[in-house]
């Protein structure tokens, strides 16, 4: 098994840091993004969407989409789970990490893609009214989720799952697309904290159940009296997730 | 249990067609999309996101999100199963769909909201040159699957999926976005005969094992000489589904 890698863009850092969550490692080769290697003969025959990340199993199946890749390794090691526990947790987890990208992470996106210069090679054609057109759907969906945040842990309710990935991922790209978290998001600000434990993502967010097995205090307890974030030790495993995100 | 519908917007149809498959009947109400009522404060209380579809269960949970939806059915009733089955198959389900959302059932829908007049009032800013530039982006998608269903019956592999239901939905939404799938696509023409049985899509397909089950001639055989659609006898609840849909 192999997964084809993109460095710093979203998609492949939802599938890393989903992975390390499970705490999965798997051998992974870089595609230069910048350097239009997607576009090769050698890569679009793996995707043909000349999209990053794809997993290619050892049979040669090639699975491409984040999100597929995640339900792939979610399938074959369920613990912990990132898409949720039965029939209405796994809908209200789909359904979060559907807003997260149809109302945060693609916005953002395509802040990024039809508003800055560098994507000029990659996006044809670039359409700047567009970009702008996204930036106010950003923050109306931040103010949301920041009043969605008041009396809960993570997106989609009390556990961490894909969807909180989502959303970190899609929050600490608005820097790149040159824009920032309001001021007084407080919820929000709280929720990124747990979420990522710093403003760059350099690790991955620990779920409380298991900061508990690992030793450590539970960030979050959903029906405390509190919602934020414990400090939590650095563990072992924490801290190879920041080298790896 | 209780959907809020939207008439013929291509993800009401989603769930529409889902649960004609499933054989589940559950109470609707139509949200006049034409008169803003997806904005009114009661159903924005039920969906913030002032979309349609929305499903309200008994004890007032809502579940958002087409596809969302349709897992909760499938979790609940697993069959005929529509998201595939084990790790491998629903990975691929996944990714298909996906595919599907983004390079088709997305980009047209794109061209409507940004081109289509009666849709000023509802997308602000319409951007026509967004709209513009996602024609070509349909027409590449849909020429790469006419390749991909070459050796294939169904969008995903040898079996009907949901990824079947967005790629017909989205085809089919061409048309009021303006725009006609080329002549010469012939295995894209082939599978739209199987997925639908005509070009208004009136009554959803029957997977294979479903026809069988119907007393009905399988439709389309994985691994047989002829990947042609049968006739298909006009089933007691096919009928129901083409007044249904």
């Amino acid at each position: 098994m192999k997964l084809y890698d993109g460095g710093r863009a979203p998609n492949p850092r939802r599938v890393r840091i989903f992975l390390t969550e499970k705490g999965i490692k798997i051998p992974a080769e870089q595609i230069d993004l910048g350097a239009l290697q997607q576009r090769s003969e050698a890569y679009t025959a793996i995707n043909p969407m000349q999209r990053v990340p794809a997993l290619v199993l050892d049979d040669g199946t090639v699975i491409a989409e984040s999100i597929a890749i995640c339900r792939y390794f979610e399938a074959i090691q369920p613990d912990p789970p990132l898409f949720g526990v039965g029939a209405l947790q796994s809908a209200l987890v789909e359904m979060w990490n559907r807003r997260a990208e149809l109302h945060l992470l693609f916005p953002v996106a395509s802040v990024f893609q039809h508003l800055h210069p560098a994507m000029s090679r990659m996006v044809d054609p670039q359409v700047p009214q567009w970009g702008e057109a996204n930036k106010p759907r950003v923050m109306q969906f931040l103010e949301f989720l920041d009043r969605e945040l008041k009396d809960r842990a993570h997106i989609a309710g009390a556990d961490y799952t894909v969807a909180d990935i989502t959303a970190l991922v899609a929050v600490e790209f608005m820097r790149v697309s040159k824009m920032a978290v309001p001021d007084g998001l407080s919820n929000l600000q709280r929720w990124q904290r747990c979420a990522g434990p710093n403003a760059t993502g350099k690790f991955a967010h620990r779920a409380p159940s298991d900061l508990q097995s690992l030793g450590t205090t539970p960030a979050v307890r959903l029906g405390s009296t509190s919602l934020l974030c414990g400090a939590g030790k650095m563990t072992r495993r924490r801290k190879h997730a920041a080298r790896a995100l």
